[in-house]
Formats: structure tokens, sequence, C-alpha cells
């Protein structure tokens, strides 16, 4: 619990001179995620908001929308030989007439091996399991003036990457670029779920007004999590991917890419993004 | 097949100037790797080296080792409706006699769960699959005045990412820090399993002589995959995370971790590292 980031003894060698010191370093450890006690995911993560990550996991997978349909979430105790509490498996149990869904990893694979395997099935997936459509009418729209200063928000935001220099950030802002929540975690997706999760909880999903930024790259998975949330605009600080980008077109989703200071490249969903600079006084 | 890059329209946007261009992404496909004709995993993968991405991925599950245990490797053809191969299922085949693992998705996660799920698991799975020990006697002894300037050597082969900035990039160096190959994909353990992979099928396992660099932080699961392929150095030009260094403590694996020039943090595996500027003339 709260082993947000760990000391180990590193030699440290500049130009020529070495010595030993402490370092710290991002914490990673395995968290398994049950639904209704059943083994359904394991993902390497920092710990900390597991609850959050669970519950964004799940909403990712289009299991659940809404914070009535859990009925508890705990960590499972007494796993180890010794029976003490690791706080690296949780299992969300889904409030009662709440479908589980046969969800599980062998399904995952066997449904996608029949029908082929291509990117085409991956966007119909997203399809099909989505809850809602991405609604923001009249849509969002951001100003380009706007989008210039979330990256710096997000870095001012990141408090254990200035320490450890290995943790991916994402963070949700407000249509007026008010940072909602930060999370960060040594893989980029958990930093997403564990956003997510924390809206769902709150019961704030659809989150029709949101933008959602993220520290590195866009990659297909990243989009997919902004799609399930109903989140109308992904901004990254780097590059997407060619599915991610095709998800976004056929999702309606606005995806920015390579975000840095007044430049970006818009892939998906330009109808939201307003051309406007500082100078123009808002 | 071979595509690595795709094109997409996007909307530049610099100093509030707007225009449409083409743009080069990095193409994400998901690619399922099947055993002996059971799907075991689906990765979001950059196209191309297919089957050596399956090969390493199952050098990395500690199911194969050398050349000869394969029988064949194929791409599944006709799982479309419309009967078309889309090049994104590998189905490899073991030779006859080599035992197919117990290796499933099921299995991996209730493995771990009956047996709680910690950092001290994960270790312990690595130690249990692994075919060899790192095995470097005497050890494999690298000047830090030649891992200063293997970065500058990875980023001059990345091709694709001056394309696309979307790309991790993996690389084998000899100890004499020549470089022997280099892959770049979507994914950070991909562009790994496809360098063991092609390392394997030409039957260089275990990699005892080599440098691994990686272009940004150092996880878990890089290192895993490091000391099942043998590898006794790992070098990552950002941070380790703090399983990823109680690995390569624990496997006797050199890892070093912000390599930026004559700067770096060795993490384990001091007594491979031996301090030496340019000056000194090697």
């Amino acid at each position: 619990m709260g082993r947000v980031t760990e000391r180990r003894r590193v030699l440290r060698i500049r130009d020529g001179e070495a010595g030993h010191r402490a370092d710290t370093l991002v914490a990673e450890e395995p968290l398994e995620i049950r639904l209704n006690g059943k083994a359904l995911a394991i993902t390497m993560r920092t710990p900390g908001d597991d609850f959050a990550l669970a519950v964004g996991f799940l909403a990712s997978e289009g299991v659940i929308g809404r914070a009535d349909q859990i009925a508890n979430i705990v960590y499972c105790a007494g796993a180890t030989v010794d029976g003490a509490n690791t706080y690296n498996i949780v299992d969300v149990r889904l409030a009662e007439g709440v479908t589980v869904p046969d969800i599980t990893l062998e399904r995952n694979v066997y449904t996608t091996s029949s029908c082929g395997l291509c990117g085409k099935a991956s966007l119909d997936a997203v399809r099909t399991n989505a809850l809602w459509k991405i609604d923001d009418t009249p849509p969002v729209r951001i100003g380009t003036d706007l989008l210039a200063v979330l990256p710096d928000r997000l870095r001012a935001a990141q408090q254990v990457f200035e320490r450890t220099g290995g943790l991916h950030a994402a963070a949700l802002f407000t249509a007026d670029g008010e940072m909602v929540d930060v999370r960060e975690d040594v893989g980029r997706h958990n930093a997403v779920d564990k956003l997510v999760g924390r809206a769902l909880q709150q019961d704030l999903l659809p989150l029709s007004e949101s933008i959602l930024l993220v520290s590195g790259r866009a990659s297909f998975e990243l989009a997919q999590k902004a799609v399930m949330a109903g989140i109308p605009v992904l901004a990254a600080v780097s590059a997407p991917s060619s599915l991610a980008v095709d998800l976004a077109a056929e999702s309606g989703l606005t995806l920015v890419g390579f975000l840095r200071g007044s430049s970006m490249n818009v892939y998906a969903g330009e109808h939201r993004i307003v051309l406007r600079t500082a100078a123009d006084g808002g």
C-alpha cells in the first residue's frame, strides 16, 4: 500500500567519476484483477489507487459504467503461504442483478481468432463493447491556445516523475483547461485506468466534457480507453499509432498528437479544434 | 506484411497556422501467437518480423531455447469471413519430442493467484522458467566509455523513428560495442522479443556475450526477457523500476539506467562495469 517509490543503492557515474548513493525508483508490482472472484487479468503497475485501477480496467472492457453496479471491492487477503495480504490482488464484486459478462482471458483470445484478427476486428470490438457513443452535442470546442498550455500543467503536477524519471502520466482536464485529476504509473494504460476508475467511482462517466492528456505516445489501447469512457478529446505529447488514429476517426474521438507548445497535429475529430493563438485574447 | 508505417491525413498546426498534409505513422496491428495451434497471447505490435516475435516471446516464457525445437512457423490463413490471410496470427509448431508446456493464459493467472501475487512471486517465476543462468565466466567486462557511445549508435540505426517518432527501439551489441541487430516496434517488449527471436532462430542463445540496449525505461518485463535470453548486460536510456532492479540483482544481470553520454547509473551487476574515459585510450 502506498509503495509508489522504493529506494535502492546505485553506482552513479558522471564523466569518469563514480560513487555509490541511494536512488529513488518507481515501484513496480503485479496486480491481479478479479471479477466476482474470477481472475481476469494481471498487470504490472505502480501500487496505489488499485481499486480505481481495477474499476477503470473494467470500464475499459465495457463491463461497468456506473458506481452502483459495484457491490464492493476488496483486497484478497491470505493468498500467500504465510497468510499475509500482499495487496496485489483486487476483487471487484458486482451489485446484485448486474450481469457478469462472459469475459475471460480465454474468451478474449478465442473470439478474436475465430473471426480473424486484424485492426478492423479490434475496432469492431470497441464498438460492440462501448456502453455509450462519444456524445458532446453540441461538440466541445477546444482552442489551440488552451491545448498548448496543457503539457506544462501536466508536468507541474507530476510529483513522482520528478524523483524517479520512471513514470508515465495521464491527466483529465475540463474543456476550460482546468486539471481535474492526474495519475502516474509505470504503465501508461494503468495511469489512464486509474483516472477513469476514479471518475466512475464518482459516477462521472461518460466524461463527455473532458480532455485526456497523456505524457507519451497514443497507442490503440489508450484511444480505446478514451472512447470507452466517452472522452471526446485525447491529446498526446508524442506520436499516435495508425490504429489509434483509425479508432479515433471511426469513434468520433478528437486525437491530437505531438502536442508541444503551440505546435500540434490533429489526426481525427478536427471539428472540435478552434485555431486560436494566445494573442487573440481568448 | 511489411506495413511498418502507414500514411494518414493530418491537420498540422504551427504557431497559429494550420494546414492539411500527409503524415507517416507507425503501424500498429494485433498479433495472436499460437503454440501448436493453441492461442497463447495477443500483442499489439508493429507488423514485420512476426515469426521472430513469436519465437522471442516463447523464449521469454522459457518454452524454447534452440532453433531445432521448432518444427515450423506459419501464418494462419483463412481466418476471416472471406478467407483472406490477415497475417496477424502466427502458429509455432514444436519439433517432435519437444514437450509442449502447460502454458496457457488461464494457467498463468491461476498459478500466480494460488501462491499469492507479489514481486517475489514474479522473480520466482523467472527463476523457475529460466533455461540457463546468465553464464559469462569470466564475466564480460564493459567499459563506461563504450557504454557511453551506444545510445548514439542506436539512434543512428533507428530508421522508422525518424519518420514517425512513434517507435521504441532495442538493439543487441557485442561486448566490443558492435551493433549486431536492432528492432523497432510500437511496443518495447515486442522490439526485444524480435531481437531475441531472431537470435534464437540463428541458434545464438544464450546471448552470454551481448549487451541489450533499450530506448526507453527498463521495466520488470524487459529485465525478464534479458535474463531469459541469458544476456548479461541490460542498458536503458531512461529509468528502471524497482522490480527490474530486484530481478537484475537476483539473476546476476548488470542493469544500467539513465545511460546518457558519459553519465549513467549502475543498479546491479557492477562487477562487469569498468570505469574508463575515452581519454584513457581504451
